[in-house]
């Protein structure tokens, strides 16, 4: 393909993503396709001759473009429309989209400093940038160079821990990835200090998060070889929760002081800032005193046990000062990822990983076999590769960087406030209506809410919703509450009449129900 | 950002990658640039107030565009350019970056079938399209519908195990995700073996692998839990390679006879066709034997200890028919992964996973909490999700899909057949000059030499070359051998003027050594 004809297509491509999303609305959300049906839609083979024997480039792509249309497009759920209320968003944008085009055409691999300095620094520095636009301590970002606190930032943001040059931020892919990386990290530094204190037995690991937490967590220790399956509860205490559906610190400091009496040595606590199913948050700062209490801090060092923050979906929130209590105590952390690709207008994959201990980290993950020894990693330059599952990277920061740029602080802000006051508007709706009710304090841009008729009814109502084309929501089941539906307000295109639309079909599929059922 | 401002700025981000690779040759290939001289060219803090509050859109984007320009660009390392012979190639080509762009735009999110069936099943479809490309049987394909197989497989191709529909192929990010995925597969596998046979006692697990395997073999140990160190051996077997630097079958016979002798079980074998240093082929036929003599295969169900082939720069040649022995044996493995974004014209990252035990697989990684339950996982559809580590996954098949479209079979054998006519001339100029020897076999298309002086004088010589700016080399270390300079012929726009120039600049660079010297 030349270069010229390149032009041409990308051009088309260009306008078919524009076209796409202008009139994203207009398609049903949730896909009404059969399983098998795409399979089959498709040729059995790859084709023999290239494209350019057959026909001509542009009618190639004519054709590439009408299958596009017309197989894949109605096999998509669109997570880019406005009518997605489902899970958490995925969000995306232009600047972002920019970002991914310019990644994919440099074609650049960051694994090692010297196979693109440009991609890791400029990882470190947007890392930088956001670690502090949510209000992360120093310690969590880089030492790329001497800072100059922004006067923005509270005096309650500079700790005064003796760990400044050992922390930084890295793009992961997921937070599946943060959470299985923070958890190598912390096996690795138990291990260390434990071989310093007893060499002699191997220590048994106790892992803890809350019932609550993501799957994730069972999924890391499974990987980890922790787990030998996601009911095996040997090394992992899930944790009960309170009544808001957050951890409960009293539940965590028993299971603690229990495990140390016979014999466990507890390894690592992920604590949940907006759970999946309903954002519920959990206290950063009573974990961390009860980590203290139980003696699971080392005095001298600071460190000890590990205290990973999964903030996936609520640590875009923290771009506003007014969100940022739900990361109080986060000082007392090892480590925190969010993920600008849910809520911060960046295409999926972006995760990004704070840690103030980066030594255990790279401590778990780096091998340097000879092939990649060089200069650069010689000198000390930052090898993401150490900080991450795989060896090979994207340049992810590239999108970052221009989604920071364009939005800028105050554009995210007003973005992620404006969500906020749809959920508040949603919420009222709900409220209002007496065949409802709340089911879980609406912590931020979910709510947690249940026709008040048995689970049955609930699921009928999802369905009959979703069936529609015209939203898409998704459910959850809450301790004490039973089936849930869930509806979150993210997706970069909603708005206040997506809303308000969105709750007239809800209302019209009720009455739909109660007719049926009476 | 408008969607009209988008279609301005994303035709001039087409343009600026088409003149960035129509000019790529005129870069110097590695970057001179400092640790630190990015980072702190770059300004402290993110921009307060959206850009459009600033200036207007297009002088926004000219500003980044100017940036790109001046300040990201030379800090890369061009790995698109036809001067890159460093590590392996990660290609790239026009119809790729399209994939890469419109599953940008589309910003969907395939983490379960439901989530864009189409994301799904097109993935599907493009691995089997692929796995018959490269040769692999069909029990590693899906089976997402019936399939004829084509003339030009030969019927060696077709093995009669038992084990039909239980396979299939996914995208993982990289070739290292794919060795933990299928150690964790082995690991679930075995386990679920040894309980139905010796629930008593918990299995010691070994690993087997060469001292040539790729460093992922061991960081997924580490990660995994079965080594504490890069250099912890209780789990983990380096078998010695022969004078070739393949795996030696006789020395893993030895250790697997000793393992089992001294109560450790088998789990998880690496071999590795293509080595990272010298491209060297591990026997996989021979492999299998070892496998099968020492108890390691179980006759009832034709699995036991698993064997994952390595194949990740290798694999792509295997499009052509004549480089398919390499892979002979592999009805015999489990695993095979490798990654179309090193060889095969696909943007980074794209590492292609196929198994005959996807339920192993999926049983290793598999948990359903309720806010991922829905009828598509119920009705038994694929969720990729339970295939690797993260969670949530972007639309790769997309450009996988326009990659084999565009060159078609044809199209990509004589894109290897190209590298391989290349590698050929490569290697005849430096047999021709005997300052040089050729110091590893070549199986492909990697020259391993050395200039016949001592490993300093080698060294010397490649940092002389790569502070040229007119060509990027690495190096390793063979065992017997020492320091050794790999020139490596796979990036796209390499033609034979550039294979010339760089033997030329070779020569130059010797001479004024030899000069220095004397």
């Amino acid at each position: 393909m030349s270069s010229s004809d390149f032009r041409t297509q990308a051009h088309r491509a260009i306008d078919f993503i524009a076209d796409y999303l202008d009139t994203i609305e207009s398609r049903p959300v949730l896909s009404s396709i059969k399983p098998g049906d795409i399979y089959n839609a498709l040729p059995a083979h790859a084709p023999d001759q290239p494209a350019a024997l057959r026909s001509s480039v542009p009618a190639e792509w004519s054709s590439i473009f009408q299958d596009l249309e017309q197989t894949i497009l109605p096999g998509l759920t669109h997570w880019q429309s406005p009518n997605f209320f489902a899970f958490f968003p995925s969000d995306t944008s232009y600047p972002s989209i920019l970002g991914e085009l310019l990644s994919a055409g440099l074609g650049v691999q960051g694994m090692l400093w010297l196979t693109s300095p440009a991609c890791t620094e400029l990882e470190t520095k947007v890392l930088d940038w956001l670690g502090e636009l949510i209000g992360l301590p120093t310690e969590f970002l880089s030492d790329g160079a001497q800072r100059t606190p922004r006067a923005s930032v509270g005096p309650q943001m500079h700790s005064s821990t003796p760990h400044a040059r050992n922390g930084g931020g890295v793009i992961e892919g997921t937070a599946s990835d943060a959470t299985l990386v923070a958890l190598c990290a912390a096996r690795h530094r138990v291990r260390t200090q434990h071989d310093r204190t007893q060499a002699s037995s191997s220590p048994r690991f106790a892992i803890y998060t809350s019932t609550q937490a993501h799957s994730s967590v069972i999924k890391a220790a499974m990987i980890a070889g922790l787990a030998n399956s996601p009911e095996d509860r040997t090394h992992i205490r899930l944790i009960d929760t309170d009544t808001n559906f957050a951890l409960d610190p009293a539940a965590l400091e028993r299971a603690i002081r229990e495990d140390i009496a016979n014999g466990f040595t507890p390894m690592y606590v992920v604590a949940t800032v907006g759970t999946t199913s309903s954002t519920a948050i959990d206290s950063i700062e009573q974990i961390a005193a009860v980590l203290d209490r139980t003696g699971c801090t080392h005095s001298e060092s600071g460190f000890g046990t590990w205290l990973h923050i999964d903030a996936a979906h609520a640590g875009a929130a923290c771009v506003c000062p007014e969100y940022r209590s739900m990361l109080t105590g986060i000082a007392h952390a090892d480590s925190i990822a969010f993920n600008p690709h849910k809520w911060l207008l960046t295409n999926f994959d972006c995760n990004c990983f704070f840690t103030r201990d980066r030594r255990s980290l790279t401590g778990a993950l780096s091998i340097t076999p000879e092939y990649l020894r060089n200069s650069g990693t010689d000198s000390g330059a930052i090898d993401y590769r150490d900080w991450q599952i795989p060896l090979g990277r994207r340049f992810r920061a590239l999108k970052l960087w221009f989604v920071l740029r364009h939005y800028g602080a105050e554009g995210l802000r007003s973005y992620i406030r404006e969500h906020m006051r749809l959920s508040e508007l949603f919420e009222s709706l709900v409220r209002a209506d007496d065949r409802f009710e709340i089911v879980a304090p609406r912590t931020m841009n979910l709510i947690c809410f249940r026709y008040r008729g048995d689970d049955t009814a609930n699921k009928r109502l999802l369905d009959t919703l979703n069936a529609s084309g015209k939203l898409y929501l998704t459910h959850t089941v809450l301790p004490g509450v039973g089936y849930t539906i869930r509806f979150c307000i993210g997706a970069t295109a909603t708005q206040e009449r997506h809303v308000r639309d969105a709750w007239m079909l809800i209302q019209d599929a009720t009455r739909a129900i109660e007719i049926k059922t009476v």
